[in-house]
């Protein structure tokens, strides 16, 4: 057990450490070589193309104004300057909810905080002796703080309870009010948005093959029969993932041609030469330039050959198709409603926006998908319950008197006092450290397996398996194998009334554990964060090497989202702790308190500053922040059932019994209240913007709005010439088809209902209209935000976007 | 614990108490006396109208013919004749689908019964020497054919296992066609059904109160706005809770009333004479004819006055309408897409039959539906958990030896060999019963709190409720509980993976416990539902004591619909019975199988000849049958589990792990593929139905069709004169008001969208379309369905339809 020095110890490291980052950061933010990694988001929204500088040479490179270096800390108000609606306009509703997460664990916990310390610690130092629960375990002073120093059998318990009471009541208060505003938020601006192509589009999923029909046909004569006053027409989906990967390979050996040439150019004495085996370590020694040069040739024809293949096979078209249509409300009416018999075919739901979607899993045969999902639940739990081996081991190491057993030739080294304290307080925080820093890209991995076609999905569904293996790995599995790895056999053969007396009982001793914890994870994670220092490198290394256009440099400082997976799950972990610890050990709280106010501080100036969002889910995770946090509730409220039932406190035990059934209650009724706002698209807002439109805007040609808003990105961008001499003779074949088609509609339509005939508009033939559009040769500038967010994928980020360069 | 000889005194004791009920069943329903209740359905459909009699007086009273009371058993291949086509004509849906329940369960388990009997009995036997689980348990026959016989570690638990796995194939394969099946044959249903005013209409709840509107105003406000070319007006529902409270009372009185003028009819002597205190035992001793006259006149005068005040005052009307669309997809888009911002206000949702309304709990307000739901959760779980303890004392006294303990004088009447048979054998089965008898009653009133509005819902949600209720009660209650009370308290306090265990282990012990059970609730059971004893008596005293009229007789003899909150979830034990035995006793499977044999003739002659359905709720009920199987298959594989685990086969055990997860994955994926069929009403039927109606009836006035389709039953049928005066002022009110609003929401339809100017339909003024509808005064045969179909209660049912008489 770490003593109240070891945790000095740590808490000196790691606020020495934090202190470091911040200074560093301090120091690296004012040059002006740097201000790209510091401040990209202002690049990219046009508030800023060159660093602020001095005017000479060097002081484009390095800030040497002596003032500016004196108050290092001056991002900290800065950061705090800009209003929440400022934030919205600035960098989206994602951002500024997420923003309200640390404020809400700021509201929650300085009141809860001050009472705790005020109530608890007199209560608890005051019941006089400690109590040991096992002889054999050494308690540590914090535990002298703690519930476990109250006698059992004591009134005092009654204390306790009654703050849980007044604590859950506080949280739900304040997690009630905080929902109601993001729903109104969210509503709010939704609302408010100007018109957007995802308002009048449906995705439409396992379309039925019927025989002698291509899937547009089918689609069309399906949505002109069911929705024939809304229905406009549709974007067909085509399976470019072939396409795609050329075109990454492409992209990679243009980074290399780039490269080589510049170091040609730097010494033309001699022509770069490469080998090309594995790596470049063996095989034949060729002219570098030649090689590439020539296999992106061979590659361009590739892709020629494969893009006429998928605009001329009627078997690239997927069964999947985004629909059209001339209102919201008739889109949000299809996006809610069952079409067909069968209730797996034609399966409408609200199209994502454009840049949100992840077009590789439209691919996904959709009858594959229950049996993905199922796969990948039982590797979500085989994940989470067998990672727990190697995390055990390593936190073994922590007992220390193990570890001299195991090897003892270590004995000197670990008996000096400083080494001891180090390993005990810094080890076990970092182990779990390393250990989940590879986490998230496996589960996002495994969440793409799962078939989800919007990038916001994923990460939301990442973020829920991050938050599981978190629970189980780092919160349970802290707690019970903390001491011994054998208690975790015992554990699962233990009744369920006595697994939360068996974690209960731990928890008082694991406090030191997770102080250590929220320094290493909280404190010096988030100094860490600010620094930047991962993207700073990379950046300076692509700016040596293969930047050559300001666009190119553009590109390099590409600072990324907030990466949700991670954060949210951690975040949500802290709640936990503070709630958990709030009763049962109070002095952990100041700890959760500086995590939360740094966190916002840091995460307010990097939201301002630095990220720049690559989709706008309006708050779409808020949901699932909520109810971890209610989890978070019953969570503790079981676990002090649990160790109040060790205490002997039948008198006062069973007042807590009622306290999770209210919260769960409390828990259904914030869900019926709210969650419909976060998931669904009501009919009266559709109307509403509809009717307002139609009255500020009556000519407005919806159909030419939507042209193409859907298609592939990766095909708007190519070959416009050729296409166009290969399109032509296609697209006259579908017209005609629809000739006939759109008549025997008409007179349904006639007889059925009379609205206006509606032009069947046919958009499945995709770059002819782009090009219609678009005259001018497709371009970074045509697109509202960097064509990376386009395209997504899952190898570096810094080879990727070539692409788009080539003619 | 009952040895064979036990289990065969209790076979006999049923079997000739089934052949008793079947012989007097045979007896009585060829006299013609009581042809009006074993053939009721015969003369409420039409078929019948006075009993087939041969023509001398005797004759019309019993039956003379000597040669039909020589083939008493020709109603079984009567009932066989009907094709399953003529029972859903006959009967509805509902009842045909009940009756394939039957012979799924005899699909299911007759091969399943040969291959367990033909595999497994020899496996069993031939394993030599009995395996004693606990020395103390007494260990009968039935056992040497169970698996309790193969010793531990033998290898033939490998065929146990296989058998698992094929019999759970073969059901899962069983039940997938089934849902098929189902499915299509509700969408047939459905689809060819005639047109219905359930099919044009949604229930709306929660409408918000908008000061200075009425209901009726934001109503029409609301949808016309969101939906305007769809909706053409609502009907609103009024509070006459109250005034159905008269209406009962007023029925009660008149019964009397009638009883003592027949009785002084036929005594014209005397008087009859009655006291006024309670039950008639005390009070004053007054003239009967003369104080019920009086009382009904003042009621009369009340329940005007009522009246008058209900369709006069605005706060009668609640927060819910039924709104009415000009089409079906009109309707069918507006019950499944969300409405308002605020996700609890505006909820919509397909209407059900007018039929099948339980008005009373439209009143309810919608802000309690939450908490009525909680605590209604909370109470049926106490009511599961805590039901055990009188029912574990009661089953506590088949342990003979503890009876005699308690009391010694019973030995020598206990010690009798037959008695002490019959006691082990009947009484746990009987006193079950007995606790059962009760119980849906309570658990439908629990229901009706809930606050449901549909009698389908609520006859759905009783039989769930009755189902957990008979799976821990019943089946975990029997096995954990049948040697001692004491194990329960163990049981709650073991390990997760100990539970199935225990379980496990007592189940081969239990097989004779269920083989009396499926003899006593099954055999006997099923006999006595066809003898009708008790609608029997009931029909013969009210023909004496009530009956005057030809109209009165048709009211006495309605014989209600299927009782499916009783029946199903007994259905389901069977099939958990079947299933979890199918490996462990096989031996008890023949047992269920005539029990499916037998129920499925008895319950196919009801249908035909008997029961007359209440509501057509197209086989709703099916979903919950397939999970309650799928439920069983999973018990069925965990206990298995359990049971082998403790027999120490740990090399065959792993393989069964997979099962449960398969299994689970089966349900999952058919609940994605059928459910919804049964839930939804797809855009695609809806617009189908309506095209083929828009050609075949192009002038059909859907408004006038649906003019009140869904006003309170018991405001049709009172007083028509005076309301008429009463009404004419109010509906002019309504009109004029309703102009204004018209002419807005027609110049903004016609900004919007190119449909006809609808005329806005204003229903919400009861009384006064149906007279126009309905000239001749509100008759019995106004109705396509006897009268008490409109208007559902608690009270014994015979007294409650008189209320329609009344001028």
């Amino acid at each position: 057990m770490a003593t109240l020095q070891d945790l000095g110890v740590s808490a000196a490291i790691n606020i020495l450490s934090a202190f470091a980052f911040l200074l560093a950061f301090a120091l690296l933010r004012i040059q002006p070589i740097n201000d790209r990694v510091y401040f990209p988001k202002w690049y990219i929204s046009g508030g800023r193309s060159n660093p602020r500088s001095s005017g000479n040479f060097v002081g484009k490179f390095v800030n040497l104004n002596v003032k500016t270096y004196l108050t290092f800390l001056n991002w900290m108000p800065q950061a705090l300057r800009m209003s929440e609606t400022e934030i919205i306009n600035h960098a989206g509703l994602d951002s500024a909810v997420f923003l309200r997460i640390y404020t809400l664990g700021l509201k929650m916990f300085l009141p809860v905080t001050i009472v705790a310390l005020l109530i608890l610690i007199p209560v608890n130092v005051s019941s006089g002796t400690l109590f040991f629960l096992r002889k054999e375990l050494v308690v540590s002073d914090i535990d002298k703080l703690s519930i476990s120093n109250v006698p059992p059998k004591s009134l005092r318990f009654f204390v306790h309870i009654g703050l849980e009471y007044m604590f859950t009541i506080w949280i739900c208060f304040l997690l009630y009010k905080e929902y109601d505003n993001i729903a109104l938020m969210r509503l709010h601006f939704l609302a408010s948005q100007r018109r957007r192509a995802e308002q009048f589009t449906v995705v439409v999923r396992n379309v039925p093959h019927i025989s002698g029909h291509s899937v547009s046909d089918s689609v069309d004569g399906f949505f002109q029969t069911n929705h024939p006053d809304h229905y406009i027409g549709h974007q067909a989906v085509y399976n470019a993932n072939r396409f795609a990967k050329f075109v990454r390979k492409r992209d990679r050996f243009q980074n290399w041609l780039d490269y080589y040439r510049l170091k040609f150019q730097r010494n033309p004495d001699k022509r770069p030469t490469m080998k090309t085996g594995c790596l470049g370590l063996w095989g034949r020694k060729v002219d570098a330039i030649e090689y590439y040069d020539q296999h992106i040739k061979e590659l361009d024809k590739l892709m020629t050959l494969e893009r006429q293949k998928i605009i001329k096979d009627p078997k690239s078209i997927l069964p999947v198709a985004f629909l059209s249509f001339n209102s919201r409300w008739g889109a949000s009416v299809c996006a809610q409603t069952q079409q067909s018999k069968n209730p797996t075919l034609w399966l409408t739901d609200w199209a994502p926006e454009p840049r949100d979607i992840y077009w590789r899993n439209l691919a996904i045969p959709f009858v594959s998908l229950t049996v993905r999902k199922l796969i990948i639940t039982l590797s979500v739990f085989a994940l989470v319950f067998f990672y727990m081996i190697p995390i055990a081991f390593v936190q073994s190491l922590a007992n220390l008197d193990g570890l001299e057993r195991v090897a003892p030739f270590l004995r000197p080294v670990i008996e000096l006092k400083f080494i001891k304290s180090f390993l005990q307080g810094f080890l076990p925080g970092l182990a779990l450290k390393i250990f989940l820093y590879i986490l998230p890209t496996v589960l996002m991995i495994m969440s793409k397996i799962e078939g989800y076609i919007a990038l916001s999905t994923l990460e939301r569904k990442t973020a829920a398996k991050y938050y599981y293996f978190m629970l189980v790995n780092v919160f349970l599995g802290s707690i019970i194998t903390g001491t011994a790895f054998e208690q975790l056999h015992a554990f699962l053969h233990q009744s369920p009334t006595q697994i939360p007396r068996t974690i209960g009982v731990s928890i008082p001793m694991k406090a030191t554990f997770f102080m250590t914890y929220i320094m290493v994870d909280g404190w010096a994670g988030i100094a860490g964060e600010i620094l930047r220092l991962k993207p700073l490198v990379i950046y300076h290394l692509k700016n040596v090497f293969i930047v050559k256009t300001e666009r190119d440099r553009g590109k390099a400082m590409d600072p990324g989202s907030v990466d949700y997976p991670e954060t949210l799950p951690s975040l949500q972990l802290y709640f936990l702790l503070g709630i958990v610890y709030a009763v049962v050990t109070p002095i952990l709280l100041p700890f959760i308190l500086v995590f939360f106010a740094f966190a916002y501080l840091v995460y307010r100036h990097q939201i301002i500053n630095v990220y720049n969002q690559q989709y706008e889910s309006a708050a779409a995770f808020w949901p699932q922040v909520h109810s971890r946090i209610i989890a978070s509730l019953i969570i503790s409220q079981l676990l002090l059932l649990g160790l109040l039932s060790t205490k002997k406190a039948a008198r006062s035990t069973p007042l807590l019994v009622l306290l999770p059934i209210l919260t769960f209650a409390f828990h259904k009724y914030c869900k019926n209240r709210f969650e419909p706002a976060f998931r669904k698209y009501p009919v009266e807002e559709a109307m509403a913007k509809d009717v307002l439109e139609k009255t500020t805007e009556p000519d407005l040609n919806i159909k030419a709005y939507l042209a193409d808003s859907y298609l592939h990105p990766i095909l708007r961008s190519f070959e416009v010439e050729e296409e166009e001499l290969v399109e032509l003779e296609t697209v006259q074949v579908r017209v005609d088809k629809l000739e006939t088609h759109h008549v025997a509609s008409q007179t349904r339509s006639e007889s059925s209902s009379p609205s206006p005939p509606h032009d069947v508009h046919h958009q499945h033939s995709p770059p002819h209209h782009v090009h219609q559009h678009q005259p001018s040769p497709p371009h970074y500038n045509d697109y509202p935000l960097p064509p990376e967010y386009y395209y997504h994928h899952t190898s570096p980020p810094h080879y990727n976007y070539q692409y788009q360069d080539q003619p």
